[in-house]
């Protein structure tokens, strides 16, 4: 049950972010839609892909794209708003990347995936709607960029589930990895985390 | 016989797309022949992609890409011609668009796809390879802009023909739905139809 | 064994070219390493995708990524050194294109795909990489540009694997596919081909 409220979560908290950066963009109704949906239930869509589910789960089943088309309108409706609670979003947002994190390398490993390829599709889980976001606008993924600790925390969290659900029981991995992958997203972006870059003189123009 | 000629007449509408927006980018002929067929083939590979069919059609099967190749060929030697019957051109691509929607549909439904997956795969089928094309040539997908009706019309089409094909047989489906996406697609065209965008005022830059 | 050290070699170079291009953006530690390994094993996931494996191999087992990681972490380190050493770097590319080119073809048809299948999985696991890098950092893909020959090599190494196959052993396909497209890649920079792009007048702006 909670499972499922923290996936629709995710999805919700996802679409939402493409809709925002569709409506910023310009598009229309329908590209702000496409955009939402494929933000919100793309990372699934990618994660089923890699593991043979035909047809990906939130294409077969029509649950994930009608909360990431309710979320999208309701984002649409509420703009001006949801820009002001963008700590609340943010937050939000940082629960969701958690749980699909490890929810993602759950699912590969109930379908005989090893350990290596678990922490992979749950990583791809968390950010492959973004990325997917990012490339459709145009924009280099924000993942690669220098700004925020977005990836390394769900990829943490990703490995700590697998580790757990190696040696205990599943529901606790996913409990550990969900909140690990949370508050580290949430802690890099309080106290302004980041990763180095290459060296600075290669870097050709603006990133 | 009626299916196989939609089905090349759709594929070399896109790839001749594909390949004008490739000369006037500037490509070489490896180039324009590549993006011609990921155009052309493009949204059936992702189709095949979702429902598992290994290897995709037009990668196992040489007729669909063959007919890419010849209709670039065509466009590239006839490009001058090609942008001047940009009518005619545009005609003939919304008939494809409304076949590939409903036979994409009927495709995933004689898959055991569900009916809501049947006209998501559709709607990837139709717009697809258009997708891929933006997303090579670094623009923002056409479909998303507010320019004119493409996706709606895909939609509309796929839908039609699922709720035929449940009540009756699966030909009056394909029949009603790739004639009723063509002509909307063609209505929006003359008439300029468009969606509203989100708030002007949160437009960030041009799109 | 030489199989596998081509193999390792391929994505090690893929991987650099990826890695250097990051660099270059002035992307963050995680994201050099995302686009390194996605440059490197991105080609061999989509053919994997295409013909059905699941999860892809280099998802599934580690080595493939860690040579893909321990790559992107030299060539980070040494950067200066990798821009110095540009002419080898070109030819280990090069030779690393025309095995995967190859070996692409002769995994798809070892599952059973079709000979016009093989090739298409071939080109597409060699130039599978650097479409994914240069579509990440938003730079139309370097193939499609009049720069210099490099997905017609591969085409040439995986038609030229397919006829040898089909009526002799397969290792020879190999040797004589991987050998052939590695010789017509550093030829093609030495002499400098080109193809010729569409009509120059209708090529608008800076491609």
């Amino acid at each position: 049950m909670l499972q499922l409220v923290l996936n629709y979560l995710g999805i919700a908290m996802f679409a939402s972010s493409g809709a925002m950066v569709a409506i910023r963009k310009g598009f229309d109704l329908f590209g702000i839609a496409a955009l939402g949906i494929l933000t919100g239930v793309g990372g699934g869509v990618v994660r089923d892909v890699f593991l043979g589910i035909h047809p990906p789960t939130s294409i077969q089943h029509w649950p994930n794209i009608t909360v990431a088309v309710v979320a999208t309108a309701v984002a649409t409706l509420a703009a001006r708003h949801v820009i002001r609670f963008n700590r609340i979003v943010l937050t939000l947002d940082a629960v969701g990347m958690g749980f699909f994190a490890t929810s993602g390398a759950a699912i590969a490993a109930d379908r005989g995936a090893s350990w290596f390829a678990a922490v992979l599709v749950g990583l791809t889980t968390a950010i492959g709607g973004g990325i997917i976001r990012d490339v459709l606008v145009r924009e280099i993924p924000l993942l690669m960029r220098p700004d925020d600790l977005y990836a390394v925390p769900a990829l943490i969290g990703a490995t700590t589930y697998a580790v757990i659900d190696y040696f205990g029981p599943q529901w606790v991995g996913l409990t550990v990895g969900t909140v690990l992958a949370t508050v580290l997203r949430l802690a890099g972006l309080v106290f302004g985390w980041r990763l180095p870059t290459g060296p600075q003189d290669l870097i050709v123009g603006d990133p």
